[in-house]
């Protein structure tokens, strides 16, 4: 299989290049593609070099597989011509995520909607992922009606430039020098501020409603109610998620666990005489999303209350990314 | 009024200093009481060195006020006799909270309770005032039923040592060295974790069961449902919580933005054009809790989510200690 990356220079093209070596994954060729200004530099890819090229306008980037990850505006005007050559385009941007012709796929929870592809397949948001990791496999045990959730959402999100911002002004701060923001609004350093995309009329910002519109594509439910709050705080590269959840059947907080153990994916970290629970220090790295904090909430009988943490760059975002292609190879519509 | 300050040497006894002198509050004497390894140095109040005392033994600290912020054991030990030595103990750890004859006081939301006491008034824990700062008004306005808060705290709420682990920790952090935490069980540099309290059989912690038992008891609703995850997060000195809020009565968001417009204390920082809504470098300092984020519950009919941030330190602790010792000396139950 032929692959392609599209902004392999960015925080989820790294870490793609990385994925691809560390799972093995079955390509004949590599061509990873940037913006105009770093082609001709090199990444190193299973030990050798490879060189960035800039993005062809003939629309024919030798592939079988396009992981575009170059944003939307990008994924928008290319992925249907990148299609039209052969490619099957895995889009981890914002561009189709909502189009109605265009699956949209966890693969531990909908694998097999992968295959009902016309060319291109979504790859969703890194909070809704991270999200549904814990949702989907309690939603298909227990019914899910509502979520109420809170992110600690990691500066990885921003990519690159978010990384490098925590670091910069964190750094300043300590020096006690003043440093202006660039790749936020605000300063993070110490600090923690609502997620900064667009607010709509509702006041809900364009991440959460993301977190709704695409939790009711994936699980098939369309009437899921779910309010997001999300926050952008001082951490590099693992969201957190505090959730309460309501569903049509009252859920006991074993049986919840029990379920939340057997789903792939996940791994459970609830060690509470050890007050050891999710962290983004632990999920960073990790292919598994880690939930804990697992208990009924004490506000409304029968529903439940839980945390996560996953990385945002990995499962959030290119490890996702990753075994839908894997998905494509194996021709399965089990998980990778 | 004869003022002593039990733990002055802390992060809270340092602010309740600089609050008597800000406010400029009515003492005529001011007696600084700390462990005896702080006895003999001075703090400076009102630009004179003050020397720190070690507790007496026999109870007597002659004052009228004592605001104490040396740790539960301590209170729990003490304040009865220093009560009975004719002081009014204003408490600022959990020992008498939850006692049925100790009031538990808000200034803004419950000031009458305040002189019901029996020698001692509690301060609420932190998370509590901050959250409730909200709460209170729109529960006097539509009868709060359920809440469920999602909190972010800062690490002021471990007292000075937790403000400079943070410091430390973050630094080894840029540093690429390796630090051991010991003020918290985990390293807090680029981290978030669950709140470092013991956790109940019910799931949730200290912190948490804290934040229910204290709404009702301020609230006088003893039939309040609230369902708390506390999360200690890598900022200085102020908490912010995300927070979904059902009412008996459906609310309209623009309905609650007034009330929270009119409730002393309370600040709305909402500006959706601008995404400008409450962050904790903004609330430190501030004697205001932030608001905003104020919407419909998108999940719920009737709901409303919000999100708040206050000064720990301040607000949360050495402030409202402060207001509850101005209720006293105005004999007035209308809030400062």
């Amino acid at each position: 299989m032929r692959v392609a990356i599209v902004g392999a220079t960015g925080a989820v093209g790294q870490e793609l290049l990385r994925l691809l070596e560390e799972r093995s994954f079955p390509l004949t060729s590599l061509r990873p593609y940037a913006s105009s200004r770093s082609a001709g530099t090199k990444v190193t890819f299973r030990g050798s070099p490879v060189t960035i090229e800039a993005l062809p306008e003939h629309g024919d980037l030798e592939a079988d597989i396009v992981f575009s990850s170059a944003g939307g505006s990008i994924s928008k005007a290319h992925a249907k011509a990148w299609a039209a050559h052969g490619a099957v385009v895995i889009d981890n941007t914002s561009a189709w995520r909502m189009d109605p012709g265009t699956p949209l796929v966890v693969p531990e929870i909908n694998p097999a909607a992968a295959h009902a592809h016309d060319g291109i397949i979504a790859n969703p948001n890194c909070s809704t992922i991270i999200g549904l990791m814990a949702l989907a496999p309690l939603h298909d045990a227990f019914g899910l009606e509502r979520a109420t959730v809170a992110t600690y959402q990691a500066v990885s999100g921003a990519g690159a430039k978010g990384i490098d911002e925590l670091t910069r002004m964190t750094q300043a701060a300590l020096n006690g020098e003043q440093a202006e923001p660039s790749a936020f609004e605000h300063s993070i350093a110490f600090n923690l501020f609502s997620h900064d995309s667009e607010v709509g009329d509702d006041g809900y910002n364009v991440e959460e409603r993301k977190l709704l519109l695409e939790s009711r594509k994936i699980l098939g439910a369309p009437t899921l109610a779910v309010s997001a709050t999300c926050i952008r705080v001082p951490t590099y590269r693992a969201h957190a998620e505090a959730i309460h959840a309501e569903f049509t059947r009252p859920v006991d907080p074993d049986a919840a666990r029990e379920v939340l153990a057997a789903a792939p994916g996940l791994r459970i970290v609830d060690d509470r005489s050890a007050n050891r629970f999710p962290m983004p220090l632990e999920a960073s790295g990790s292919d598994d999303v880690l939930v804990g904090r697992i208990r009924s909430d004490a506000s409304k009988p029968g529903a439940l209350a839980f945390f996560v943490a996953g990385d945002q760059i990995r499962k959030g975002a290119a490890l996702n990314a990753i075994q839908i292609g894997e998905l494509l190879r194996n021709g399965s519509a089990a998980p990778a």
